[in-house]
């Protein structure tokens, strides 16, 4: 008789070490999926399946609001650039616990973006009840089909990331960032407010975003290297201007979550009002500097920190090699627009925070405190 | 001959070891300046001399910017929550390095609010043309007569902080906070959005902060003991919601620039979706729970990461005892309006910072790396 030792939870884990990696390696087919049949290869619109939101709809609009918590939150700072950009219409990002209590202006001509994986995040929840009893439709970025934002909002479109299990979200993230690029393309489609050649020029890359994430993903020995030169930092920076600001936060936040490392992002600009006091030598700083309009002023910021004795990993658009001379390590994600840019960015800092949680050898995908879903108060 | 030798650098600290903790006690000071002349005992109406904004050009707003940096920032961040509170106009902050860069919405029908001690923070001086050549109409809050903001902006109302030296912002913050208000209280009478009551209320109030900041001050020695007994901290967390979160910020910042202590501040209600699990056996938290209306979510929150082993100094308003049954140190502030809260709270976070670096034997008034107006990019 030959036994077999079955561990189902491994077994789950498609020969993973953790479910974190899983859902990392994951992400190609997790965009694609929620891509599915959303964005037609002709034609100038969007087809979202449950928004009904119509071009009168949208015209009434002053304000949108996006509120969500932790991860989702991330992905809501993202969402006000490239809905803003491509919209004019304003977005005010909010965290969903301050949200709640602040008594802000909302009303029928606002719209609220809720942004939950679970569907059952209950400060987002409470929120989006909130803002609907005061008038505002309501709009639901979801994971999980049939959850109580699912069914309470006025329009929901589902991310197809497939179940999340690690506590550190990550394919909800990229997803999140992919269902806000197209209700921002919707939109602006709808309004009129972009021209046929610039949607195309954006759909078309959307498109190649899955196999440049898989680009970056096969590419991932050297992360785990610098990962295993830098584990036993205490604290480490991620500095951003723009959308790598906002990439930076959820960079930061992931290191934090899995490996107990006190990191912290800020915006790069504001280095110099405080926060570069703390720079001395040795630490450890992550720059993210893939926007290329704002490239320029990150080289100098990244000088900055690097005099004060830093040492600097950087993340750059590929052929911007100029970043090079002022880094210690480089590492490059695929050409694609500068607002696309934070789907790529996002991934090495995912995979940096991993390969050093299991370096300093934490619970990665149940980290200490936290749980998957934040259901009470 | 009698020979005495003269330091005139101590002698313009005016008998006290750093310019920072003479600018510091120097708050009642500035505050009862900064009001002088501007709110009177009776009516209806504040004066500000430098502002000519009518009810219409009100009237015609549908959104306010405030625009800054670091300290400055922080003040706009109370600024937005108490000017919409008042006046239910939309307002947006803005870090001045992002707002430049990211192709703002910003119209004739904005008001943009710069805010500057020195009036050459060359990112906000920057921000401030760029909205101005967008058709915004701009009002500078400036402490230095003369500065280029003042000398650009379509209205400027003058902090009377008098010279601030210490590179660490005191006195200009309080001031700063101080003109937020009486311009949302301008703001509100003239657009009929504030009832006399309430107007006379927060009037009065306002003209006793000077005495209860001197109150807090006069009780300094209680934060000087905590500073000696955790100035050895490596990481210090500062919790707070609403009107709270925004001091956090404020309070952090002023421990990372002078102790260097990495030190972060959290919105409490995000801590569950992360943060928490910086929190171990022993950890500093420093949580802000003045704002009554959310008093029992701060207790909650304080219970979380005295579950997690945090050692918590509190501030709490005078009376509301309830919150020693789960701190270890509480501060208690005069009673006061939740809204003018921030002007008190941030004091005993001052002083904390000040005393932890003086225990770490930091150059306090002239921090590492940093500038005290920051005019090059």
């Amino acid at each position: 008789v030959f036994h077999v030792t079955w561990d189902v939870s491994s077994a789950e884990k498609g020969g993973y070490e953790h479910f974190m990696i899983k859902e990392i390696m994951e992400q190609p087919k997790a965009i694609r999926d929620t891509l599915t049949g959303r964005l037609p290869d002709d034609g100038f619109e969007v087809n979202l399946d449950g928004i009904k939101i119509t071009k009168e709809d949208l015209q009434k609009l002053n304000k949108i609001f996006i509120v969500a918590c932790g991860t989702a939150y991330h992905a809501g700072i993202v969402g006000k650039h490239v809905i803003e950009k491509l919209t004019r219409i304003p977005v005010e990002v909010d965290i969903a616990s301050e949200f709640r209590y602040r008594d802000p202006i909302v009303d029928e001509n606002t719209l609220t973006i809720v942004i939950s994986q679970s569907g059952e995040t209950i400060d987002t929840l409470v929120a989006m009840r909130e803002a609907k009893a005061k008038g505002s439709r309501t709009l639901g970025i979801v994971n999980v089909v049939g959850s109580s934002i699912a069914r309470e909002v006025d329009d929901c479109l589902y991310t197809w990331a497939g179940p999340e299990i690690a506590v550190a979200s990550t394919k909800a993230y990229t997803t999140q960032l992919i269902c806000l690029y197209l209700i921002a393309l919707d939109f602006a489609t709808k309004l009129g407010t972009i021209s046929y050649e610039e949607f195309a020029k954006i759909r078309d890359e959307i498109k190649r975003l899955p196999e440049k994430v898989e680009y970056v993903l096969t590419h991932r020995e050297n992360i785990q290297k610098y990962a295993s030169e830098h584990f036993n930092a205490k604290d480490i920076f991620y500095l951003g201007r723009g959308l790598d600001f906002a990439v930076a936060m959820e960079g930061s936040l992931k290191l934090k979550e899995i490996s107990y490392i006190h990191s912290e992002a800020y915006a790069a600009g504001e280095l110099k009002h405080g926060t570069i006091a703390l720079i001395e030598d040795g630490t450890f700083v992550i720059a993210l500097a893939t926007q290329e309009k704002l490239f320029e002023k990150m080289v100098s910021n990244i000088k900055e920190v690097k005099s004060r004795g830093a040492v600097v990993l950087s993340v750059a658009q590929e052929g911007n090699t100029d970043i090079e001379n002022v880094s210690d390590h480089v590492l490059y994600i695929p050409r694609t627009l500068d607002i696309l840019a934070p789907v790529l960015t996002v991934v090495p800092l995912q995979l940096f925070a991993y390969y050093t949680a299991v370096q300093r050898g934490c619970d990665v995908d149940k980290p200490r405190n936290l749980a998957k879903s934040v259901t009470v108060e």
